[in-house]
């Protein structure tokens, strides 16, 4: 998606430790008519006939994700990040390792929202080593539904996760994928 | 905003301590077409005119605000929380008190996004001790911003956070405002 890319290349900024940081108009201060074209641009990337849900995470998924479950016409559903020892009976859970907050999480989504008969999209902002993803993923199994693909925004070609959800046979689409990103700037592979 | 009041009323639930449980619309799965219907409802309320961002904090505040954020054509701003500990420079930041989780969490806005041209409409899907919103005026404050009012989906009326935004001069605007929930079920304040 060029017009993401060029965005992303012109206000990102390259951080120590390949940081991309796109707090401008994705995942701090969000340009909400961008989100509307990715919403729209992923829905000639994904049949999403029989879709009954958008699945995402807490924080900075959500906004994209509304975006598209609403271009979709279907509830968006956020799993929320617990402590470990915090989590209650009816839930979906999965364990994951967060790598920006370097500690264990728990994401869980009510057993109430999510069953057998349910179509899922899962989006996100971001994927970098996948877990977060692999969480959803998980979730969306444990639920029995039928995962109908991934949408994300950015990826981190250079970091395991999509290449580990391709391998998985799963329907994964990013819209700009970063292959290199230091400070002579960023590199896209191309789509 | 009857419309809302009856879906409360119809699929909430009262938990011990007066928690009212409406995550299958609002804030855990979310109804993106209800979320414009307020969006909608809240143009009608507040002088919007110059209006530059709409702000609000993670999580479950972010579905609402971009909804908002897209229907008024500005983008939409999410305070993080961090611990304490956690702060960088360049940053507003407000302490406040959470009551969800019981302790002290620090709100933060990067001093790049909010400043003294902005004019922000602040937006929650709700409002009880009011502490997240306290924080949310303290960082329009600090970055020398106008504030335009305050849009809440559901206030607790039996607890004083709305109270103190209105005292003090805040244009709050909450939609459905619950007086009573226990388990003979749910009264709002007459509009």
């Amino acid at each position: 998606m060029k017009q993401f890319q060029d965005r992303i290349r012109a206000e990102g900024r390259v951080l120590p430790g390949n940081i991309i940081k796109v707090d401008g108009f994705l995942n701090h201060r969000v340009d909400t008519a961008l989100m509307r074209d990715i919403a729209k641009e992923f829905k000639g990337r994904f049949d999403l006939t029989g879709l009954t849900a958008v699945l995402t995470v807490e924080a900075s998924g959500i906004a994209l994700a509304t975006i598209c479950a609403e271009e979709y016409g279907v509830p968006m559903i956020f799993a929320k990040k617990a402590k470990s020892d915090n989590i209650e009976g009816g839930l979906y859970k999965s364990d994951i390792y967060s790598y920006t907050y370097k500690k264990r999480v728990t994401l869980i989504v009510s057993s109430q929202w999510l069953g057998a008969n349910d179509k899922v999209l899962i989006i996100d902002d971001f994927l970098a080593n996948g877990e977060a993803l692999r969480g959803l993923v998980e979730i969306v199994q444990a639920a029995g539904a039928d995962l109908l693909g991934i949408g994300v925004a950015i990826e981190k070609g250079f970091q395991p996760g999509g290449a580990r959800l391709r391998d998985a046979g799963i329907h994964l689409e990013s819209l700009a994928i970063v292959e290199n990103a230091d400070e002579t700037g960023i590199t896209f592979r191309e789509e």
